[in-house]
């Protein structure tokens, strides 16, 4: 029977997982899946997380998976515990389901999502017939997906969870006036994505206020790159509503020599 | 009302852009499409443009949609004026769709394919409820790509349009007997493609030429790669129409060292 | 008239490929699919295989069909011999279909299992209407593969063949109570994937074995990756059956300097 809390699951199944497309990896977990639920849609949303970097992927998941119908399966695997104690885990949040393992690859959502239902993967009928110890996304999280995408009940597949793992977060500081971050992720264009929010402060939804990264001053908040003059330094508020340095038409890591964890600080002026 | 002229969209979106795939955004842009239309076929034609290089960007595009069905919906992304003056199109040529920036990334279609109808996308019921100004992407151009696919006509959309940008084309130059053209793409297997097409000339259908590049001389046209000697260099009308330099089981591009915009001469003989 | 050993072809196709996605090679194959069977799901299983690794393709094939359902069609094209005498090629082998390139990259699973049934591709019926001499892949392979998921037989593809090219295996060498094989591929991760099965030895499956690779010596094998400490070189059987060998948190090929060839062996203790 079906809890009135129960969500369909949509047929759509999307992927995540730092496997890179050289491996076999990605193939097999697609057919882990098809051979499953054949008429499931699988969905690509990365498979180059950088190897075994949680934070990484917990960051692309976050960015990403609200944007598809509530229901969506994510299956979201950078598992340097692969093999250890660490749990498999499914879980509700948001209206979507999220299998992964239990190594805070979600909590940059359940932090704002808390989730409505959480389990340990424990009910070996659904997994795959021979499991390995070194690839739980196939022969675990894959099945658990397509499973889940068919129908079947969080209960099912082991024991309510009421605690799961937490990433611990960079955080910006706020400092009198001064709010200091970092950078967490630097883009394909080389664009210094930070850990402060639009929402964070009026000074930077108003724009009245300096930005300072790697010994350079920019002033205010621009709308869009194309807002700056060719190769200027701009910060502006990106699309996933994180304040961002970047240089029009060109590469602001590479200019800035900038990288993941580089301090950002916003003053009002 | 649908007047005579109108094509039945297909359920199959094509994505091709310059985002990589270590970012959020082409799962984000996915997400966006089947946020809207649960049922369409999402078909990644690539994501590894050099960034924000439109014409590698128009190539392949040009090189690809036909061979698709009738009605297939093509988003074409590469976009250096996101978040500027340029506008947003939806267009409909050679009994295909395409949903871009109005950057020229369709102008090596339409100059064969004159658009039989153009819009410029300004009616925001069929955009995401939020824009941002820098992932126009996400945004714009797949929900409106998911509105087309399911079944809303391009004048919803927005105003026609009469004329869009064009890129400058590099043309090859016939100089009395001599067709003197340059490498336009370089694929991964170093090949160099040119912009001398095998219907230009007798002389290149015929085989009757010398192809002269970086200081070497090929004589005639081979049928394939597999014609020429193990490491030879050769000369072949490639998958695509346009004349190519090869080297059999080997890489032209590090032999020759060259690259885009390299001179290729073809003279008869 | 169906005979009674046909299998019905599942509607998913499946794609591995050497070109990379930078260039328009693998839009165009989905496409000439689509165009022929527009509500046939394209599985793209990689398309980084290195260019022209014929065995590397091999390798990636073998341990991705078997997860996928019966009847599905893969097509796998590395194929340096295009537009020479090598043939193309259909087949049924294990309750799958492949649509090949006859230059080995099916004889990883061949070996394994005889195939039911191959023709030679020759009735041009089914391939594209214009056919280049360097690009089988989107004329011919992925046209006759969209056939097969439609419900072609293969009889009607071409003449039955009766032997098809293997590959020269690197097979592991038993002298005494020592086995000698070699790295035959290097994952994402950089762990040492070997030709040495678990089930060649009693020693492996129960871990009473020293590994020697690379002038190092790695006492018995672990069961995962996590039940080395940090950093720590370590033998475990991967999740494909064969021994690996590698480093927690870490990159064994770089460490060791080993690469595909490097000698492995295996002695009892």
């Amino acid at each position: 029977m079906k809890s009135a809390t129960d969500l369909k699951a949509a047929r759509i199944i999307t992927l995540l997982t730092d496997f890179g497309l050289r491996d076999p990896y990605v193939g097999q977990m697609k057919g882990a899946i098809l051979g499953i639920a054949p008429d499931v849609r699988v969905v690509d949303l990365t498979h180059d997380i950088a190897p075994q970097d949680v934070f990484e992927g917990a960051y692309v998941l976050k960015s990403s998976y609200r944007y598809f119908p509530r229901g969506t399966v994510h299956v979201a695997v950078v598992d340097p515990g692969v093999g250890t104690e660490r749990k498999a885990i499914a879980l509700r949040a948001d209206g979507h389901y999220f299998v992964v393992p239990d190594n805070g690859i979600v909590s940059l959502i359940t932090v704002d999502s808390p989730p409505a239902e959480v389990v340990e993967l424990t009910n070996r009928k659904y997994f795959l017939s021979e499991i390995s110890w070194t690839f739980h996304g196939r022969d675990i999280f894959s099945p658990v997906a397509a499973h889940i995408a068919g129908g079947v009940a969080l209960r099912e597949l082991g024991d309510a969870l009421v605690t799961i793992e937490k990433l611990d977060l960079p955080r910006p500081r706020h400092e009198r006036e001064c709010v200091r971050g970092e950078v967490i992720h630097i883009d394909r264009f080389g664009n210094l994505i930070t850990n402060i929010r639009d929402s964070d402060l009026v000074m930077i939804r108003t724009g009245k206020c300096e930005i300072r990264v790697a010994k350079q001053t920019i002033k205010g908040i621009k709308q869009s790159y194309g807002a700056a003059s060719k190769k200027e330094l701009l910060a502006l508020i990106g699309s996933s509503g994180l304040l961002e340095v970047s240089v029009n038409l060109g590469d602001a890591s590479a200019t800035l020599k900038a990288g993941k964890g580089t301090l950002v600080e916003v003053i009002p002026r």
